[in-house]
């Protein structure tokens, strides 16, 4: 059992990871695809004349604020432009795919954080009307019966609350919680930097190796911007149960198998 | 077995077609439902600077012209943003509905026209580049395992074609190739009009029974615009071993209690 994580629009070789989700199911094994989405919700969203706000928290993550409006547009993006494209795209490459998000059978449910936390200009302040949320359970009978009758199902970013809201979730976090719910052997999640670096303006710098018990420091030492997210999402995963995680390099031919190879920052 | 087919955004009352899914679920019937998109991606295409583009066919028949850059459009709207907002608004009626579209698990398999055959000024022509298509198999084993698991499959009108492109396809002709592939009892078109109407402006003038040996000649009569769709969709059913379809108000509450009771237009 393999989950893979890759990004919307980011440089990530769809082309490429497809094919070679194709030879690993070919192979028998079985694959969860999680996507991302938020450059692309960026420029729909600039286009529908509802640019996106980003704002920082006190910890100084960088995110984004998801009122209600928002959330209809990455919903729009992420279930269905980009979810039906790499649908599409599969099934071109031979694997029957099934594209759901974290609403269709409760596949994600999630608790809602109602309020943001932000700084701005040095102030501290609450905004009111979030629509984002943390992962509390994964369907797993319903990912189960997929891939148990030889579907490959393709997950989008949301999740349902307890009051069945559509949220805005983590996608990091999405392949994390998938992978430890099912007992992933590997999660591993292609981006457009050939891993943990140690300088993020050297490609060169890649580090290799990075273990459990030192992940929060070297996350706190070298990782900047989105790569603080997917190093989150690893510990997560690790945390709970996955044996593995890669983050590796999505731009090249094969990179999912160059990341079960070990090319990339093996986390474990 | 019930297939429902409800327009995206043309007057049907979600909430309560959802709560009598709820009902009729609880009850133990089994429901897939369909819906359309039509007007919702027109005016998110607007909005996106691609106006969507009507033509009429030689047999005076309206439809869109669906180019690649229309069709992105459309399966984002369809797929995404409607989709989502029923299976949504289903799981707050405590329904645990599925979201899928065609191209997920090949659930539609159609037949690309690449050419569309258009009268403009009077004079014929051919347009180039058309992604829709006809409904040639239904992914049976799929709709079945959701239905037999307790989940309701919510279906966004598009297509996987035999060289796995995403198509567009008409909503009525879904719920009539769903309806006749799972032998529904029913199909259930509803609709912001009564029924099929002697006269289109007067509401009074409800049909209320169509026999099928007539349903052509009713169709050529009666039905204007998109009811002559609705009309064909229901033939198609009929012909093809569905035992009853009723076109009925998707306006009013109990939209699909009132149908079942009898209301609306009985084709049969």
């Amino acid at each position: 059992m393999i989950v893979v994580k890759m990004g919307g629009s980011d440089g990530v070789n769809l082309e490429a990871v497809c094919a070679d989700i194709a030879t690993l199911v070919g192979a028998g094994e079985q694959i969860v695809l999680v996507h991302g989405g938020s450059h692309e919700t960026n420029l729909i969203s600039e286009k529908l004349g509802v640019p996106p706000r980003f704002v920082t928290s006190p910890s100084g993550h960088a995110s984004r604020y998801t009122d209600r409006q928002t959330l209809e547009i990455l919903v729009m993006v992420e279930a269905g432009r980009i979810n039906k494209r790499i649908v599409e795209r599969l099934q071109q490459s031979g694997v029957n795919a099934i594209g759901l998000s974290g609403l269709d059978g409760r596949l994600l449910e999630a608790k809602r954080k109602e309020t943001l936390p932000i700084v701005e200009h040095g102030k501290r302040k609450v905004l009111h009307g979030e629509y984002s949320g943390q992962i509390e359970r994964v369907n797993i009978s319903l990912l189960r019966m997929l891939l148990e009758t030889g579907y490959v199902p393709v997950v989008a970013p949301l999740a349902i609350s307890h009051r069945h809201e559509a949220l805005n979730v983590d996608g990091d976090r999405v392949a994390a919680a998938i992978g430890s719910a099912l007992n992933a052997q590997v999660v591993v999640i292609l981006s457009n930097v050939p891993g943990l670096l140690k300088d993020p303006t050297n490609e060169a710098s890649l580090i290799s190796q990075v273990p459990l018990s030192q992940a929060q420091e070297y996350l706190e030492r070298f990782a900047q911007g989105r790569m603080k997210r997917k190093m989150l999402g690893a510990i997560d995963a690790l945390k709970s149960g996955v044996k593995r995680v890669m983050i590796a390099d999505g731009r090249v031919e094969h990179p999912l198998q160059r990341a079960l190879a070990g090319w990339g920052t093996v986390i474990e």
